[in-house]
């Protein structure tokens, strides 16, 4: 038994004895005689379950050491043979140097090579949450990290296309290179076996080490060919009690498909935390007491490097797929009073049902505290909170831990804004879809002239108004110009656009998130003196 | 227009410059111009408002610098003239030396002292909140520092006694000396009129300084003139759209009461947050959006030194008093991964309703993430959620930010298990009281023995067995004695008490957060070799 969670960690030397990843908090190991003396379990380890014969209630197995047939009469089966790694069928998948994690004893064999092989070049196939974790672990040794990935952008099921590329933005600035929309085609090595370069279809990337971390998919074998039902996703099928298609046969963790409660839908993600609750249905079914786990909201966060990321309910895109008419809101902001030292920024996502102006979906990046945020968002979502209740939590407030208004409680305002109309906000990819578009169009900079001089949008149709100027101009702006106003954060972007629509402008909006979290590239170059 | 909650960390120098609390988070100073030029807004400064006329609808003021008499007709009116300091009514309250902190100025005038006086001793009469964030503030600066309490503990309105008594525990060992119990007769000073000394009901203290913290009470002269409606805590009485008993006048912050939404009773709850969401609430209103306030938690959080303090809902006390039957658990536990480096513990205790399963209040307190939990509380309190619900969160989990059941998780499921009857637990409190009655009882200390050695409890019916060794000793227990077990945290205790309770033992629980959460005396001398 061991925290696979914890892997990475390991692999990076913030956690230095992997036997800590298999201790209780008190410092035992959980060892064979652990759960023999303190659970009254018995562990058949090294033993091979190799078949379920339902009919008589029996599973077949082999001690993998002498061979020796071994049978388990059961009452009631528990299933938890977890996840395995999607390993790419590409040539080369198999070298040396070419990892994937799964088990303490992949993490034992990539920590050898990082450990001894100097610094050289990881190529992590797919930039999902392990590869990213890992990337943190490789790059924490001096290794030069290369992300190549198939979606368009990194952590394709986690986020949305614009906090997705603010993350690669902040992943480059740390030398990490990213290759999105990116197949990769075939793997090479030396004379030695040994990994060489990944070919993919923009190009071959030079390596000394490969990490094929492509995703997790259930290991349902020993389900599946005893006939037990699988859903579309390849977990087993379980119902809210947990018991599979066989009602003796319960099944759950990282090998069964989970109720996802926004979408409805099923779906296949494996999360130590879900395991652990289902364990405890399972065990309270078991024991006689009914107990149902009432599926999850595909929440997630990890740590990269000095950033947090996070996720819960559904993306954007997620969301206008399954049916919703949404409404989003980008918030970024400093994580405590800005005045507090140690303030730093955090730049968070909504997503509304606008029909119900319920929260369904939150993603939060930066390198302040998104952990906090993400859990009043999981605990607002799975109590169908909408977003004005949101608005009136009794969060709690002081300096050093939030602001007055805390962030998710100005998120949610924003999104109640919009849906109630008062206030119109436009996407940063809308902007730039529509200055690409060649639309006539006015971007205010409603920011200082010295915030201006040091980063700006470069483009003709930007104009730098101050906010504190901008009602003594107001009479010289054009009225029937299309006008989005914007600023650092989009705070005084959104007070500037209400003093714009207030003076009489017809078509006037502000830009989400504001130039901070505007992905695209921006002008840093020193502006002439005047 | 500045953040009052702000000044402790400017008199400790975490903040360097008090104009930092007057601006925007992007710099702009909040003065008479900004209002002015940014929102619209005329600000009447230097300009004291006598009376309100109700019946002509016009507000009587006189400027302070000239002596002029000014009338402002108003449509509506909004009040919002904050809140006091309530100062005791004793002798040498006004010496030189003898500080209240609530204005700016009392800020500047304490930071001017604290800079220039040296190390001291400072009084702090009233260890509730303020009295608590300023000893930070003394202490960083080099003071020694005395905490007076008239109640039986500190923070007598946030913590229940065995959180306030642990919190207590820390404060000591930093240096804080604490007197509880503790009724201030008189403060006394030299002949120059500069504070000297401090005499209580217990004797005399020598103080170079004294902050005055007993609390804060509403600013009501204006509205109490006028013949407005007050609340029995002396806030202006408001309903959920904040209007006072006249519908043309509005009142909100820290002049109001409010309704705690859990205990249903009007409160004198004031904090920063709050008032900005009633702002809103009064602007939607006066400009024709229907909006309301639905009330409060009574949510607070605090930093003092390495502890964070937070507390929702209402505390055991106050929950027994407004008629609840409680459930309470302890649950104390590193707030991360305990593998992952950083990793510090929270002390967490929840409340819940015993007929409903809702969780009804929470404190939290140590040197880890408490703000997180904290938060989290709140949501759940906020929707009704019951201790099931909770634990069934899909909270984020990453080793970096949390366990895989996280520690609220853990304590719904420990409120659960009790209001269940799966487990049974005893407060701290109530095993010292059965100590203190000589009742014939068997405590089992269920730790390894080198944790036995290092700290314990003194007493003769304490036994050693740890948990790995419990099941084969199990025989040679005596099964009709009141048995309590416990370990360091209650996670080994409450096992041993499943055991015990499987083996036959009748009349057995475990004490609730183990040794760690343990407010009174401990063993530390080393035991002999055996």
């Amino acid at each position: 038994s061991y925290a696979g969670c914890g892997l990475p960690y390991y692999l990076s030397g913030q956690v230095s004895d992997f036997k800590d990843l298999m201790s209780t908090p008190a410092g035992v190991i959980r060892d064979v005689q652990f759960f023999k003396n303190v659970k009254n379990v018995k562990v058949e380890a090294r033993t091979f379950a190799e078949e379920i014969d339902r009919e008589n209630k029996v599973v077949k197995a082999v001690r993998l050491d002498t061979g020796e047939r071994v049978e388990y009469p059961y009452d009631k089966l528990v299933l938890a043979t977890g996840g395995k790694p999607q390993v790419p069928d590409i040539e080369g998948n198999d070298l040396e140097g070419v990892f994937k994690l799964r088990s303490i004893l992949d993490g034992l064999e990539i920590k050898k090579w990082v450990d001894g092989s100097g610094e050289g070049t990881v190529a992590i196939i797919g930039a999902g949450l392990i590869g990213l974790e890992m990337a943190e672990a490789f790059i924490e040794k001096g290794h030069r990290v290369v992300l190549v990935e198939l979606e368009e952008h990194i952590l394709p099921k986690t986020l949305d296309v614009e906090t997705a590329l603010l993350l690669q933005r902040y992943l480059a600035s740390r030398g990490v290179e990213i290759y999105t929309s990116t197949r990769v085609l075939s793997i090479a090595g030396d004379s030695s076996g040994m990994v060489q370069s990944v070919t993919t279809d923009r190009g071959e990337i030079t390596v000394s080490g490969v990490l094929l971390a492509a995703g997790v998919r259930s290991e349902n074998r020993l389900a599946r060919e005893a006939g037990l039902q699988i859903g579309k996703h390849g977990g087993v099928a379980v119902n809210d009690r947990m018991e599979t298609s066989d009602p003796d046969i319960y099944a759950g963790g990282d090998t069964v498909e989970v109720k996802h409660v926004i979408s409805g839908e099923d779906a296949y993600l494996p999360m130590g935390s879900t395991a652990n609750k289902q364990g405890r249905v399972i065990g309270d079914n078991i024991c006689g007491t009914a107990s149902t786990f009432p599926g999850v909201l595909g929440t997630m966060v990890m740590k990269i490097l000095d950033f947090t990321v996070a996720k819960t309910g559904l993306t954007e895109a997620e969301a206008r797929r399954a049916g919703f008419e949404t409404v989003t809101a980008l918030n970024p902001a400093p994580d405590r009073a800005h005045y507090y030292p140690g303030a730093k920024p955090i730049f968070l996502k909504g997503i509304a049902d606008k029909k119900t102006g319920r929260l369904i979906g939150f993603q939060g990046i930066g390198p302040g505290d998104v952990a906090k945020r993400l859990d009043i968002a999981v605990t607002a979502i799975s109590a169908g909170m909408g977003v004005k209740e949101i608005f009136n939590l009794d969060l709690g407030y002081a300096p050093p831990y939030s602001n007055a208004l805390d962030n998710i409680i100005n998120l949610a305002s924003i999104l109640e804004n919009k849906i109630e109309g008062v206030g119109r906000g436009i996407s940063p990819l809308a902007v730039r879809e529509m200055m690409s578009n060649g639309d006539d169009l006015l971007l205010l900079d409603v920011r200082s002239p010295a915030e201006y001089n040091e980063m700006r949008i470069k483009d003709e149709r930007v104009m730098l108004v101050p906010l504190g100027k901008l009602r003594s101009v107001l009479s010289e702006l054009p009225r029937d110009k299309k006008m989005v106003a914007f600023c650092k954060t989009s705070l005084r972007g959104y007070e500037a656009s209400t003093i714009l629509k207030g003076g009489g402008v017809k078509d006037v909006a502000f830009m989400d998130g504001g130039l901070i979290m505007w992905p695209f590239e921006v002008d840093r170059s020193p502006l002439l003196e005047k």
